[in-house]
Formats: C-alpha cells, sequence, structure tokens
C-alpha cells in the first residue's frame, strides 16, 4: 500500500478565497496576462513533445493543474492545455469524436475553496472535473496514472520556511527579514538547500504518477542567469511588504519577535538551479527550458491593482502568523509606499521560466 | 467529445452541511447502523462477484461514492469496501504489497460541502482521493475507467419533482400533499414514471463508465414485496412533516399556495420495479439483489434523536422552497407530534435493498 506516501507534507497558505474584492479570484490578471503570452508556447511545447500513442490503451487523456487556486485562470489554462493536446491528437489524421476523454483533476492544498472551484466550473467544459486536495510535495495520484501535469505560478512556494532561518542560533538567521532577497548569503543558502529538498520531492512523486512519455509544463517566476535579484518584481514586492512590517515594529504595532520569526517561504531558481534538480533526479529528460518573453509588468503602473495583487498573494500568510488586526494597516501602508517609490517602480520587468519535462521510459 | 453529456441534469438538495449540532455529519447514525449491519453482505458480495483481472492492465483500482455527502458515514463505507476489495486479491496468494493502488472519487451535488470533506479525510487512508462535483443521474467520468461504483442511502433521491404533481390542471396534482406515499394512483404512478426515467439515465451513465465486470454496490431503502408503505419509517417521516405544514397552513404561517407547489422528491423502489429498470438498461447483471436484515429502528424510539435525524435530512429542501424562517417552527412541531404519536411509532421497522450489479462484457 502508498499509504506512507500518501500524506500532506508541507503547509498551506491558501490564496484569499471567496470572490470578493479582495480576493485571489478577482486580482490575479497578472497572472492571467502571462499565461496568455505563453499561450503558443505551450501549445507549440505540446505539439512538439507530445508522444502520440501515449492514450492507449484506454484513450482517456489525463491532465492535472497543480496548485490551482480559484479564479478564471485556473480554467483558462487548462483549456489552453486541452486544446494544445486536441490539436496534436487531430494533425496525425481524422479522428473519431468522442476520443480522447479527458479528466483534469484540480489540485491544491487541502484549505483551498473546493467549493468555489466546483461551483465555478465553466458549464459547457469538454472534460470530466475532479478536485484533489492536497500538498504537491507529496504523492497525490497512483503510479502512471497521468499523461500531463501542468502548473502555474504555484512552483515558488516552498513547503516551508527553512528551518534556519527562524533559529536565533543559526548564522542562517534572518532577523528583521521577511525573506532571502537582499539578506545574507547564509539565508541565500538555506532557502536553496529548502528549494532543492522540496524540488526532490517534487520530482520524485511526479515522476511515479506520469505514464512513460508523459509531460509536466511548468510556468514558474524565475530569472534568467545574471538578472539582479533587485531586479524583479517579486523583490520590489517582498521588500516594501518588509519596509511596511517594520514601520510597524517602530510604532509597536507588531512587535520585534513576531517580525523576527516570519519569513515568506517563496523561492525562484534561475535555469541553472532548475536543471541540477531535474538531473539529479534522473527520472525525466528536460524538454524546454527559457525564460519567457520579459514583458513589462503594466500593472506596476497601476499602483492600486498591484497593492491589490500583493494583498491577494500574501494575506493568507500575513494573517496567518502576524493576526488578522493588521492586515488592513499593513496593505494601506503598502500601497503609500508603493506611491512614494512610483520611480524606482517603473523600469520594473517581470521574468518566467517555461519548462517541459518528459518522463524517460521506466 | 462528451461535452454534451457532461452536465449536471438534477436539482441539488444538499444535506445540511458544516459540522453543527444539526448538521448531517452528526445526525447520520441511522445510516451508519444499517451500513454495519450490511458490512458482512457486502464483503461477501464483492468476494463472490468480484472479477480478479479487472486491474489489468494498470493495477489500480477506482472506486466512486457517489452521494457521499460528509460525515464519518462516507468515509467508513468505503473504507469497507477497499478492504473487502484487498481480501478477494489477497486470497488469490501473496500480493506484492504495493499493488494495488486505489483511488477513490468522493460524489455528490455541487452545493455539498467538499471543502470539509477534503479536512476530514482519514490522514492514514490507504487511497488516493478525489472530489467530483455532480448529479449521479448524468455522466461523471470517463468511459471504461470505473472498477466498482458504490452508493449508500442517496438513489432514493429522485433528479427532480414529477411535473405533473405541481400542475394544477394535472390529475396527478398532489394538492395538500408532500409526496407519493398516501396520496392517489395517479401521483404514485407520476412518482413512478420519474424513477423510471431517472434510472434509465443513471444506469446508462455508470454502463458507459464501468470497465467489464466492474460492480455496483448500492444499498437504498426500498421495501420487500407486499410491505404496506404505511409501515415504513420514511412514510412516517414525510407523514408528520405534512401534518406539521397543514398546520401551519391553518396557522396561516405559511401559504397553502407554497404547500401545494411543494413536493419531496424521494422514491423507494420494490426489487421487482428495480429489477425492471435494469434489465431494461440491458447492460448489466443483477448478481444480488434482497433486503437487507430487517432491524427495528431504535433511533424512532428515541424521539429527540429521530426528530435530528428528520431536519438533517429535509432541512435543505424545505429552506429552499419556504425559507429559513419556518424551520425551527416546523421542527419543533415535528418533534411534539412525534413524542404524541410514539404509540404509533414504535412498531415500526426500517428496510433497505441491497442490490450488486455486474457490467456485462462490450
Amino acid at each position: 500500500m502508498a499509504a506512507a506516501e500518501i500524506r500532506n507534507v508541507s503547509q498551506a497558505y491558501p490564496m484569499k478565497g471567496g470572490d470578493g474584492p479582495d480576493s485571489y479570484a478577482k486580482n490575479s490578471t497578472y497572472q492571467r496576462e502571462a499565461m496568455e503570452s505563453v499561450k503558443e508556447l505551450v501549445t507549440k511545447g505540446i505539439a512538439e513533445k507530445l508522444d502520440i500513442d501515449l492514450l492507449l490503451p484506454s484513450n482517456v487523456f489525463h491532465i492535472v493543474d497543480l496548485g490551482c487556486s480559484v479564479g478564471p485562470n485556473t480554467f483558462s489554462s487548462v483549456e489552453n492545455i486541452l486544446e494544445a493536446v486536441l490539436l496534436k491528437y487531430q494533425s496525425q489524421g481524422p479522428m473519431d469524436p468522442q476520443i480522447p476523454e479527458f479528466q483534469v483533476f484540480f489540485n491544491d492544498h487541502t484549505p483551498n475553496d473546493f467549493n468555489l472551484l466546483f461551483k465555478s466550473l465553466p458549464p459547457n467544459r469538454q472534460y470530466y472535473a475532479v478536485g484533489v486536495p492536497g500538498s504537491f510535495y507529496g504523492r497525490l495520484f497512483p503510479r502512471a496514472s497521468i499523461h500531463l501535469f501542468h502548473s502555474s505560478f504555484a512552483l515558488q512556494w516552498l513547503s516551508e520556511v527553512p528551518k534556519e532561518v527562524v533559529d536565533k542560533n543559526s548564522p542562517a538567521w534572518n532577523k528583521g527579514r521577511i525573506h532571502y532577497l537582499s539578506s545574507t548569503d547564509e539565508v541565500v543558502r538555506a532557502y536553496k538547500a529548502q528549494y532543492a529538498v522540496d524540488m526532490e520531492c517534487f520530482l520524485h512523486a511526479r515522476a511515479q504518477e506520469l505514464v512513460d512519455g508523459g509531460l509536466m509544463v511548468l510556468i514558474i517566476p524565475g530569472y534568467p542567469h545574471g538578472t539582479p535579484l533587485s531586479d524583479t518584481v517579486a523583490y520590489l514586492t517582498l521588500q516594501l511588504i518588509e519596509a511596511c512590517l517594520i514601520d510597524m515594529v517602530t510604532k509597536r504595532m507588531v512587535s520585534e519577535e513576531k517580525l523576527d520569526s516570519f519569513n515568506i517561504p517563496m523561492f525562484s531558481p534561475s535555469p541553472q538551479e532548475l536543471e541540477a534538480v531535474v538531473e539529479r533526479n534522473g527520472c525525466l529528460s528536460i524538454e524546454t527550458l527559457k525564460p519567457l518573453p520579459r514583458q513589462t509588468d503594466n500593472t506596476v503602473l497601476n499602483t492600486k491593482l498591484f497593492a491589490s495583487h500583493g494583498r491577494a498573494a500574501f494575506e493568507g500568510i500575513i494573517k496567518q502568523h502576524f493576526g488578522e488586526e493588521i492586515l488592513d494597516e499593513l496593505f494601506d501602508l503598502y500601497r503609500k509606499k508603493l506611491e512614494e517609490e512610483l520611480s524606482i517602480v517603473k523600469p520594473r520587468k517581470s521574468t518566467s521560466l517555461l519548462v517541459v519535462l518528459k518522463r524517460k521510459a521506466n
């Protein structure tokens, strides 16, 4: 039995649920725009890399969206994938219109709002929809049962904060900071080590779950080799949240100890770091690994929208640590600081990596 | 594509969600007791009827719980099934401990509280858990993808109220009544016709979704041929709710029109009625069809518990039609009437049918 492997190995920081004005569902336009800009690339990747005989013997194609969250992006990215797979099959000649059938598994942490997800399913969808609760750092599916994994803007979340960065006695103690960006080498090393361990779990689980020849299509925040970390949108957001929290410590609205024990478990790898973990796993070949076209993130120019995005993405984890009562003050401050620093903000660009991996034959 | 078939064909009357004192999760002991009393029969049925070579070629066994609701019963009945399947496989000789793997699909209407279901999943479960929203009167799964369907106390819900019984101009208009039990022949016929149509959809969908040789294990409220309808627990419950609503019409707390337009879409077949629909479908063989051992329903003697059960089961549909404001009054009245009629209540027995169907080879 696989019982020992079926566990939730990571902490869950769900995106803000529901569909209110501050919800993730209403504040993920940045992710959507990025997804649309890569639609063509994903279609091309599937056309080139998908083996047509994967479907045999069952004629059912299983797609998984890992870290699906809840919102319109959830469905549009799955539909892009599905269309791309269909196109590839159709390119082989006339098809039985009933073949293939698609089953789509929407995965996210257990606290994700699956009730809203199910209520929002497109009524005319061309697939059988299923929800799968649990961390993608552990096993989620039976062996050799999935044809294509997709994940968009979810793999930046580590399974947990590296232990050393909240340990006062460690040289990697991240006092007064909430992230590795702009921190000491020791802290950066602790984050990198956590990333390596997490990705080892992730790739090990997926390699077991994929059928031979099955694909993983991942879109992850990353940065091209040589880009200064301070040139990323993530840096801007986290730096500003950190500055706000420090202000609130000064005003005694937040205790110093609370701030010292808070770190955001996010990490963006370089292509080289990603290559290294895939090669260590050994079961998957890298078919595509490239930075997506760098686009100026227009939402940065719209400070109100950018502030909403920041709140939707980080409210959950901040609330869990500091309590609900600081949220309004914190994100008001955040918006104000963002406006003040608009001149610094303007030239910033967002970067992401498109990764296509293929399961080698067993 | 199967898009046209993937739809929610029936109305949803979810059991009361959450885990508060009136919730279905806390008020389904009757169902649990019935399930425990049939555990042995289900195990025997699977041991006798399950084909051992079903698992090939994938070594993954797919179980579906149709109309799973949310509560401890949800998981215990699935575990019974899983243990029975394992026992059957082990009886064939020593097994690879990693085979088979189980994937369990929990299905219910979209408004079911899947968030609670996922939160309640047993941490040491021996299966991969998945949630599937949608009506079981339509297609829910790809072709030939399921090895065993299970449904316990869910198939009594029709997809909708038969149209004629709420049509003033029909001879089957069910004025002043909320059910076919104790009603006119025309009303009984309308309910029977709706049941036949619904079961045709249900069996058609399941026959497509089952692998050849796959099983359906159904536990449904029913009555042995010749049992007077008035001798059933369902009759008692519905009769009392009806009497309470009539009282409330007299007290002008509910309008006559509201009552006339309300009917509960539940139906319990006789074994003969069930046989007839299975034979009309033609794709499934009846392996087992028998009344479960008739047990005196002890909860009937505990009026408070019986009243809670009634509320948990029917609150959703009553609220949808009459509004939330009548609920407390109605169920207070219901409990009082139940106490008054205790002498009538005592001899009542509950009855259910155990049905095992097998997919014939295509």
